[in-house]
């Protein structure tokens, strides 16, 4: 992990500043301001009085951010109410997603559930079947977790050559949201598990009724009930009133608007675990049981909506990288597609399983750039180019495609979604 | 810090489930759920689409959630556009105020800047007098910290005894934020500060040009000029496009709609720190630059807005903690006013200057409760109760109260803010 300081310090003394310019100097001071008629008093909200305390009880971005919203793909999917709407990754910062803006994914559209008739009911080799009520739920000691949640077809449509142009396409199904729940173990160690209980099976209480198989390990090991995300209750698109956190798998497990948990000894090989969310290899067989999430990283900025807005000088390079299988230790990125790598900053809290945000400052010459960034989780696995996935895996999968994505930069500082080999 | 392991051990063992009673089990299970109408398949969000994913680019909270919202007390000041929104602390859970319901005190309304408008000028004792776009800012190395912010009169009506009802309202003048932005030091470093520069005093773009003095030991070591707040862009009332962000110091510092910095050889003795945010004792004599937020706690569940939905058995404390020093290491609770104190279980990141959750698990017995959390930071310095505080600052002044807080719960668990000697 490169140090603050020192990339600062190179950064500063960069060649735009030896070369005379003054970074933050369009106008320098008092004197310039004068010419300026954006500067100081005179602008009309330092002329009048805003809105008070009782106009916004529950408050909402500013209308300049219009911009900043989730977005479907309209031909993705046949229709809305079982579909996905990317997280804007590359008008985000930090590592929190705003509840707001979380990628959402639906199979019957988001169920609106009325909590004071949720129930959970705990079944099958269990010693003795249970019905929690949110009530009830929350009298078991809680936790409060930072976990990404990627759907496995986040840059699914990267198998077969670079396809849409912008990160919130190629890479926005994921969010990253502090939970707050009761951990899974705590419930069925209530509800007891019979000594051949080897599989959980939780179902959403929504129209497409969503079922996952869970090996028993991973449910007694982390997983959890959440009721809360980022401190408030969960978004009804999140499975409001209660939804299954399973840290670090992908999303299709974490069972929204959870109603049931049924405890067996072999998976039920539903519908969602065999035609979808397995991995079609190139020999016509398929990967099944892929539940953990490869280490992975993507350029946010510079990135195709979101052009370098000035011109050559000091520029700032940021992405975001995570693993389902711990920390990440190291983002590299290259600016000229794969010659040279440098080390990128992580900043902000290291989490396990939780997004980290990386940056690059470097000093843009004004030529066109080819950005990569490549991630290294804390069990030491790379992150691997799209050509080595598919040498792999073929290119038949929609599945777990975590390769190394590229964005090529031209003169203007306008970016596009290109494949380097 | 308690350990969660063993806390919960003792708690599922307690004397409700020796009773014979089962925590989760007004049912249970299968049987029992044919007599209740509100479990599995029969409700009507399980046989209906929901909405897609074109419905909400921007998503907002349940309609059963309407009640978690910001409020204001109509009595406590003159005019909402010079007023304060208090956040529902009783409503949250883990350390992160969502965006919407962030504490908001304005002095002249909420402004609404236009970004592209936007200028941050730096003048006074530095070498080069600068202006600095929001382009400009944000071609300088970021950071992203979690911190929390308090108004230094957050449970400033308690020092003449209890009289609000409602953690919200006592101690509702603080959000726990993870901020993006600038360290305001490298800004003071290109404009180059002069050798008698010991000052600083940031100035709001708002009618009010909220102006204070911060000495420039401050500004170097973790002052922020941020223009992102969990995730995205700062909303509106909390200073967008750009506040200040002043670390464990009182909130009246964290000028929001930052519009200009001076830089001075001394305090410039304004409003803000002078009239206001000063402490009047009880000699008539004022304390000044009382700046950093002491140890303090508050627990939120229960408590007089959110009472004990359950009769006796399994009962979940919860509350949050914070200092201006550093990290919380440990709360302790009690639950009979003082007699006897058990050390809380804090959960979730330990981040320095940042909110710190805790919970203490018990088993109720159903009679009357005195409940008071106590917290330890990271210096070693304990949070005093109420009377200690008034021993030595007497009860004039309206900042700074971090006394210990105590709720009495009655047999129905219904809370009330009391005093306890």
């Amino acid at each position: 992990m490169a140090d603050l300081k020192q990339n600062r310090r190179n950064f500063l003394k960069g060649t735009a500043l030896a070369g005379g310019a003054l970074l933050a100097g369009r106008a320098t001071g008092a004197a310039a301001a004068e010419g300026d008629p954006a500067i100081l008093d005179i602008q009309p909200w330092a002329q009048q009085l805003g809105e008070g305390v009782d106009a916004r009880p529950y408050g909402y971005p500013s209308p300049h951010e219009k911009h900043v919203v989730r977005r479907s793909v309209e031909w993705l999917t046949a229709d809305p109410v079982s579909s996905v709407n990317f997280t804007p990754l590359h008008e985000l910062d930090g590592i929190i997603t705003p509840n707001g803006l979380c990628f959402e994914r639906h199979h019957a559209g988001i169920a609106e559930v009325e909590p004071s008739k949720f129930r959970l009911m705990i079944n099958g080799l269990v010693d003795k079947p249970l019905v929690f009520t949110m009530e009830d739920l929350k009298r078991y000691p809680r936790v409060n977790k930072m976990f990404f949640l990627e759907c496995a077809a986040n840059s699914g449509m990267e198998w077969r050559g670079s396809q849409l142009n912008g990160c919130q396409y190629t890479h926005g199904m994921i969010h990253n949201v502090m939970y707050t729940g009761v951990p899974l173990k705590y419930l069925l160690e209530e509800a007891g598990l019979k000594t051949n209980a080897k599989w959980i099976m939780p179902e959403g209480a929504d129209a497409s009724a969503m079922t996952r198989s869970i090996p028993v390990f991973k449910a007694l090991d982390d997983c959890i009930v959440a009721f809360m995300m980022n401190g408030e209750a969960l978004r009804p698109e999140q499975g409001y009133p209660a939804r299954l956190v399973v840290p670090g798998w992908e999303g299709n497990m974490w069972v929204k608007w959870l109603r049931r948990i049924e405890v067996g000894d072999e998976p039920w090989h539903h519908r969602e675990e065999t035609s979808k969310y397995t991995d079609l290899m190139e020999n016509g067989k398929a990967r099944r049981f892929t539940w953990e999430m490869d280490a992975k990283s993507v350029i946010t900025n510079p990135s195709p909506q979101a052009p370098i807005p000035h011109g050559k000088g000091h520029t700032i390079l940021s992405g975001v990288a995570w693993s389902g299988r711990g920390t990440i230790t190291h983002v590299d990125v290259t600016i000229d597609g794969g010659k040279n790598w440098h080390a990128a900053r992580i900043d902000g809290p290291s989490l396990d399983k939780s997004m980290h945000r990386f940056y690059y400052e470097f000093d843009w010459d004004g030529k066109p750039l080819l950005l990569q960034s490549r991630a290294v989780d804390s069990t030491g696995y790379i992150q691997p180019t799209k050509d080595a996935l598919r040498a792999v895996r073929g290119e038949n999968s929609i599945y777990h495609n975590n390769g190394i994505q590229t964005w090529y930069v031209n003169a203007n500082g306008e970016a596009e979604n290109v494949e380097v080999s």
